[in-house]
């Protein structure tokens, strides 16, 4: 197993296998975040990176050799049915997310599904229904919310849990981006509906609905919705030339919402903002204080007490690099900040804890089917005039207390 | 006249006589403004600060003293009636707003009031149809949306109306206080509707709703909103120990928006928003560039060139103090900053070089209303589910070109 | 007296006679100072702007109305001499500083210099000696190191002098134009060492030092020092084409010295740094805390309180705009921010009130003269090789305990 | 070699054996560099981590197991020994680098050093020495300044050798941490010269000096320096209760010099600056451009073109995570950033590739030979009153032209 990036930290550490399919953009993150969590982290399980999945015998062998997975296959059928693999790894479109997880959590393997869960909330609700039956088998399922485990936005969620806001008044979102503003950018299948499920809705609301209920510690009740396909036309990949074919999803779209409590909340999703390379932002305000962050600054929290004394009272800048803040412990002394690609590392890391201790994961698939469904309701709302559509409330399991 | 503060830079310049009714924060701003305007910019008119109106006596009168008006009456038809006073400036709550507006164009007067422009659509029209007729005979009317006069969001306009940011696709702007955060805040008149008509809505979102179509240089067309009211009973003041009473307007509002173009614009304002004293934030998409802007650093104005080599782009802050910056080359070299009051400097600048031309002053009581059909649609909205409701396209001459 | 701008909030309150001399830059940012001090502040005196001086008869006459002074003269002997100027108010270049001041004195004047005191240490001690007997007289001088009453600056002195931020560690200051980046730029009287007696370390350095001496609340005892000049010849203005003429101050200059505490300071003055238009930066450590600020985001001053919980420790940001800050009551609501010009006000303000107090400004000639040491002995170091050299200890009354 | 965590991505890339030595911060570092690089580069020579070396067999077999080092060694030299160590990466205090690094360069391996180079000039001149000679028979020898890979200094430097910023005027660093603020902070071996050399001069001023000589491309040629050390006495680890001993290296410096061209360098470094936990702050000043970065917002490069028109220009903040930015194009989509850590992994994708081409790494040990004469000239300073010491001229190839 020369490839093996990943053995135990010592002997005695039980192996888990990883199993991953897909090996783009995600799989690559995926992978950095296989091969480092034990070099950084304490494990009760070792990841083993047995195999990595593609169609392309060629391309998939180069990928593993790159990335450090012991081999490589061309089935996802065949990765599953490994038996040096115990954990399937999705990291493909969103279009095959329910046939795969459902398949892997069948055959009784471990399962991390990229965000969002699916395309449709039926595939969803199949998703989680299969999530249900595996745990009582003893197997689990985690939805692939990397920013949660951005250290800031850790530090965030454990100050709302602890109380230090108070009862919340607003949640803002906004995730924008800019790789679309040209016309020329082509129709890629991020862009045409039938694989990708919808545009900035799935890939940056999926993550900002995610984030506005972990942090307020309740789920969205209602929302209502805008959205828009600026550039309708682009050329297509491979086409004739001056070939152009429809773009299919959304380009942006706006979003306002109520949370269980009765707080506002905001979303605002874009591929089309000039400037903004991604741009997450969050902020929270509650009746005793306020957080922000922004995500091209990721290794920095703002805190406003506002019980402090208003002479002395301001959003201050914590550095979220001391030994006492989420995950830090692990890392590089007081002031030596992290990058994008440790929350892949920390989902890892939270993932493996959990399975070794038999608790779900968090976010399990039912927090990714409440996702899903928010951005069903987002969708009716954006095509019936922008009316409130209410959200079906999770089952109780679906978001944790606190 | 030992107070005169206004008395012309030359004799030469002929004088224009202003009566201001209303004394308190907005009153200050603008006395401040008309004290200052002649000191600091070459002025076709000298604007004479004449006579302040309110209604206790002694009130008035040493706020007379204080604020630097030669005269002080306690009827504000008094005030009108006064052959020194050619301008009538109404600081006054919305509820007077189309009254005293209407009689003093009436009574051949120019008029500056402030926003917004009225409580109601219907006082509104009223008040726009009786400056359609004043004008006929030479007089003006401007509603005081000073935020433009901001030297950063002037240069925004500016260059918006260049063209730099190529096709809008994304106004956003929030507006953000949290004096309402305190459930013992009493309940002042700004939280009654009688008086005030709404509440962070009106107070807000109006100067929001105005800078989004400025800087857009389009209307708005249709919106959809949710309002909420977090505290909805305060401590009445001066009332019984432990007396509340109810609120009536707004703490919040989500407004989602389409400006002609089909661009989105999204707003959000609020006064619970813990930390957030006067967070005015502004930013701008387009296919070119873009442009951002917080009123809480008021001198900086945020610029992306979206056609810059990326390996050198990014949103640059530029110091809006240089002499080629609008307004800046009247006041200190470059580098030393102006305040919020400048603000009101400005638009005494703005409105009498239009009167002297005989031209309509810009934002003038047209645009007021068109304000105010927005607000009247936001609040449709808001009690219809968030449907998105269209606003009746202002006449030609509301919305200028650019 | 139609010009008087100034006149008293009350008839009752005494007033007090003020003549200005220069109306340059500084001229007008005083002007604006005394117009706006009575509108805004009570105060126990009421500043009458009597008479502004300058050489020109035509340009003074132009500048008295303009900036609102009642009279003009062209001798500054005879504004001196003018019965109803109790105040005299110097305005031009450093050369002139120590005749002006000490004839004003000696004719029973109070007296507002601006900084730098003087152009030597020689003039500065004859001006600080007059200071002393005026004093006994009951008259006082101030030099204006106006960014002091920046209100983000004096709330830093506060904590201070509260001792908030501990024992001090490191004062460190830099002070950054551009405006002579470029050798185009010709030879202006500040570029000659005759009329502005030094280049950066004046007029930038003057205030660095200061500021340093001023928050720290103990003097500078030893400094080490590198100046330049980078564009030694420039063209001469008026002068024939292709004429240049040598600048004899420095472009720049590099400062470290020692607080009598110890503390390390640091000090950084350019006219030749390219972007930065007024940048001046300030930062404190303590060992229970710091402070920084930048004079281009004026309305903010940041704190990081060292004794917090690390987990949610960082540097604040104030908004320095709170009733409870210094100066701010006097001002708009919570968030409405000041600018540069306030300073002047502010100043004007507090020496009104210590001369109704009968009682030393602050800073007083004996604070400006410890300044001048300051900047005799960085010149002297820089003409020695950087070698450190003492600075005389100030007598006991020039630099206040707290 | 099951632990074999960098196996060449193709199998017909030749290896080089590493053994590094220590295990600490430094080592951890370094080996997340060595496990990383091949993952995301495409490399000439694939890096094998053959061995780790302490002196405790334990923890040396527990790190080498937890970093992924395949051996464990206890001897420095029977590391260098090794047949499958090619080259040595020296992880240890300052005082072992010149015996270790000087025998294995003559026992014919390559070397990756720490910084700072040596604790003295003599120890530093040998090195040098010794890897003059390993050139000539094919080994080079690079110093470890891990800041010059942050890929947004990396920009700074492409852009400074471009000639963006035209003549340079100015250089300021300061490096500020503070965890000797609390004098409860024991005397651990860092704050003992034999061991460490020196405090923050050696620990953060070698990074400050190299960064000013590499970004401005030319060496400094004189410096003058304060240092001080506050807390003199602290708790000695293992001492008995109560026992304090002498701290015998800087706490702070301040340095002041010139660059070769004549531009002024300025240089603070602190580890008592409260608040600031890793704050390295670099501005350049040039007569065409500025730049400046804060290694607290390492993702970000701000730039300032001074020959764009006033009324645009200003620090733009460069979002330094596009593909056309050094090392990026290995890495994430644009937006994505990196942290403190990538800088190791850059570094050893340098050293690869300088090692694979038969070329000098940058820096090779003639410049950290330069660094350390300038910190020795610092020292002289300090211990003569701060007067100017000239630096001697680097050999030609110290210092490249650009």
């Amino acid at each position: 197993m020369p490839n093996d990036t990943s053995a135990p930290a010592t002997p005695a550490t039980p192996v888990l296998g990883i199993g991953m399919i897909g090996y783009a953009f995600m799989g690559a993150a995926h992978s950095q975040g296989w091969r480092t969590v034990g070099r950084v982290f304490d494990l009760p399980l070792a990841p083993a990176m047995a195999a990595v999945c593609g169609r392309d015998p060629a391309a998939v062998r180069a990928a593993a050799g790159r990335l450090g997975w012991a081999a490589a296959e061309t089935d996802w059928r065949a990765l599953i049915a490994r038996d040096d693999v115990d954990l399937v790894d999705i990291c493909t479109p969103g279009s095959s997310h329910a046939e795969i997880a459902i398949a892997a959590l069948e055959a009784g393997k471990h399962v991390l599904c990229e965000k969002p869960l699916a395309n449709t909330v039926a595939e969803a609700e199949a998703m989680a229904e299969a999530a249900r039956r595996a745990r009582a088998r003893g197997r689990f399922a985690m939805v692939g919310f990397n920013y949660r485990r951005t250290p800031a936005l850790a530090l965030a969620r454990r100050m709302t849990a602890e109380g230090r806001l108070g009862v919340l008044r607003h949640v803002r979102i906004s995730y924008l981006q800019d790789w679309l503003v040209s016309p020329d950018f082509p129709l890629a299948w991020r862009l045409r509906r039938e694989q990708a499920g919808s545009g900035a809705l799935g890939d940056l609301g999926a993550h900002a609905v995610d984030l506005a209920q972990h942090l307020a510690g309740e789920p969205l009740t209602a929302v209502s919705a805008q959205t828009e396909t600026f550039v309708r036309e682009r050329p297509v990949p491979g086409g004739s030339p001056g070939e152009i074919g429809p773009v299919t999803v959304d380009d942006a779209a706006l979003i306002s919402g109520r949370l269980a409590s009765g707080a506002l909340a905001s979303f605002e999703v874009s591929r089309v903002a000039a400037g903004r390379k991604n741009a997450l932002r969050v902020e929270v305000n509650g009746t005793l204080g306020s957080l922000s962050f922004d995500l091209e600054r990721l290794n920095e929290l703002h805190f406003h007490d506002h019980t402090a004394d208003p002479a002395e009272a301001g959003f201050r800048r914590i550095h979220v690099t001391e030994d006492s803040h989420p995950y830090l412990s692990a890392w590089w002394p007081a002031g030596h900040g992290l990058g994008y690609e440790h929350t892949f590392t920390h989902q890892a890391h939270d993932l493996l804890q959990a399975i070794a201790a038999g608790t779900d994961p968090d976010p399990g698939f039912e927090e990714g089917l409440q996702v899903q469904r928010v951005l069903a309701a987002v969708e009716q709302s954006a095509a019936e005039n922008s009316v409130l559509v209410p959200v079906p409330a999770p089952q109780p399991a679906a978001v944790p207390a606190g």
